[in-house]
C-alpha cells in the first residue's frame, strides 16, 4: 500500500529518528546577512520545544543541511541536539553516515526538507515529510505534507503529530 | 458556570494582574541568533503601549519565562514593567513567588501563555488566554483565544478587551 | 459633509505635507532588540521611492515619533526628509512647532498613525489616514484607511493615492 | 501578438539571461538598519538554489540595484552570481553596460523588478517579470505576474517556469 495511503498510526510505529533540514524547514527559508558579514537565522520557540519533547520520549534526533553556520550549533547545543552534519555537497551519504553513527535504519526514520537536494534521502526514508511551503517537487514527494510552513511550526506540527500516532504526546501534556 | 461561557465583564471585574509569557506571546515564537552567538527578539509596539496603559490603570503586569535572556531585561526596563522572572524549570512555582511579591492572588490573575509549559499556570488563574497560534493544547485549556498572534498585538487585544470590559478604557482614547 | 464622504480629488487638492509616525506606520510596528542593546528597524524600500517622489514633486514630508532612535535619522537621511522630530511626549505640541518650522497650516496637513497618542494630531489635521493594522480607535478616526499595513507599503499607498488624486502621480512614471 | 498572450515556451525559448532587481525582488523590501548603521538583507534559500540551477544549465545571471550594499556582495559571491552593478541612477544605461559585459542582446533578456526605476529596462527586454506584490505601474508593464512575492520565493518561481518551459528543469531533479 502507497506510504500516503496508510494511516498515521502505522506509518508513525517503526519511526524512532527524525532528520531535519535546517533552511526552510527549522526556518522560513531566509538567508541574513548584514554588511559586515554576520548571519541570523529565526527558528522557532515552539519546534524547540517540540524537539525536546521527541528525545525526551527516549527517540533520536539529527539535523543535516549542506549549508555551513555557527549558529545553526549555536541552536542545536542549546535544544541538546548532537548530531549535526553541515555543509556537504550530498545529502544521502552523509545521512547514511549519520545513521550508522546513531545505529538506526532507514526504515525507522523520518526525513523533513523542503528542497531538491533533500529527494534522495527523502526517497530512501519510511516517512518523507514536507512543509506547507516546500518545492513543489518535494511537496510530491513527501508522505506527510504539513499544514505550517518552514521556520512557522513545521517541527512541532510533525513531533505532535508522530508522538499522537504513537500515543506518546498525553505525558507530556501537564494536567 | 464555566469561565468560558462567562461574559467579558464577569471573567474581567476580578482582574488586577496580567502575567506574560515571553516568546511565542510578545514575541511572534522566532528564537533568532547570529553567528557570533548575539540574540535578538522582536516586539511590538502596541504591545508596548497596551502594557504601560495597563499599569497606568492601576492594575499589574509581570513577566514569567523559562528561558534567559538579556532582551527581556531591555524591554522590559523601557516599558517599566518591574516584575520579571526568568530561566527557571517549572512555571507554576516561579508564579506563586512572583504573585507573593505582588501581593496577588491567583483569583485576581490573568495569565497569557502559548504552550505546555504554560498549562500548569493557566489551569490556576483566574483567566487563562491563549494567542491564536498557540498551541492545541493550550488553546483548549484557554478561557479567550485571541484573534491575534503572539507579537503581533495579541498583548494590546488582551489589554484592549479586559480595560474595556472593565469600562476603563475610553479614559485613555485622546479626545 | 464628512469627510470621510468627499472623494479623494477635494481631500487631495490643499494637502502640501505628509507628516508620519514611525513605528507601526513606516514599520511594521515590531521593536527589535539584540541582548547588547542594539535597536534595529525594517523599512520599506518602496515606501522610500514614494516619500523621494513625494518631495519631488514639491510637497513637504516630516517625521514625528515619541519613541527615540538613532535607526530613525539614517533612514530619514538617506531619503533626504529633514524634518524629523523624536522623543517627546505630546505629539500635538511637536507638530505645532514642526508645521511652524516648515511654514504649513494644518489644514494643508496629511497625517498618518497607528495608534492612541497619534489621535489629537489626526483630529486636527485636513486628512488623518491610517494604515490596515492600525488600532481601532484610529481606525475610527481616520479619514482614509489604508489596504496596507505598517511597513508593508502603507506609505507607498498613501503617497500614489494622493498624487494620483492631483494627477501628479503619472509623472514620475518612466514610459 | 502581445507578449502576455503568447505561451510560455514561446517567451522562454529565446531568453538566456536574467538579470534581477534586488529590495523587492530578491528580498521582500525590507530597509533593515540598526542603530549602529548596519544594514541586513534577508535572502531566500530556494532563490539561492534556483540561481544556482539556472546558471548550472548553461544560462547567464546578473544583479542590479540602484542602491549600494555590501550585503549584495555576500550572497552573490556565496551563489557564484559574477554580474553585479551597484549604486547607479538610471537603470537601463547600467543594464546595456552589463549586457555589453555578458555578451547578451536585450531580445535574450528576462528581467524581474518591482518599482518604477525599472521600467525602462522591463520596457526593452524580451520578458518583463513582476513579483505578486510589485507596485502597481510594474505589474501592469509585466508579461508575466508570479505568484510569489519578492523574496518569498518569486525568483525560485521564474526560474523553475523558464525551465520547465524549456524542459530543462527535471534534469535538476534527483530520482
Amino acid at each position: 500500500m502507497p506510504a500516503r495511503l496508510q494511516n498515521d498510526s502505522d506509518l508513525a510505529a517503526p519511526i524512532t529518528c527524525i532528520l531535519s533540514d535546517v533552511d526552510g524547514v527549522l526556518t522560513d527559508g531566509r538567508i541574513i546577512y548584514d554588511n559586515s558579514g554576520v548571519e541570523t537565522k529565526q527558528f522557532h520557540v515552539r519546534d524547540g520545544l517540540a524537539i525536546k519533547l521527541w528525545m525526551s520520549s527516549g527517540f533520536q534526533f539529527g539535523i543535516l543541511t549542506s549549508r555551513q553556520s555557527e549558529v545553526v550549533r549555536f541552536r542545536a547545543r542549546e535544544l541538546g541536539v548532537q548530531h549535526v552534519g553541515q555543509g556537504f555537497q550530498e545529502k544521502w551519504p552523509a545521512t547514511e553516515q549519520m545513521l550508522h553513527e546513531m545505529k538506526c535504519r532507514a526504515d525507522q526514520v523520518c526525513y523533513i526538507g523542503d528542497d531538491l537536494p533533500d529527494l534522495p534521502v527523502m526517497r530512501r526514508v519510511a516517512l518523507a515529510v514536507a512543509p506547507a511551503d516546500a518545492a513543489t517537487d518535494v511537496r510530491s514527494a513527501a508522505h506527510w505534507i504539513l499544514k505550517s510552513g518552514g521556520g512557522e511550526g513545521a517541527m512541532r506540527e510533525l513531533v505532535e503529530r508522530l508522538l499522537r500516532a504513537k500515543s506518546r504526546w498525553e505525558e507530556h501534556v501537564p494536567q
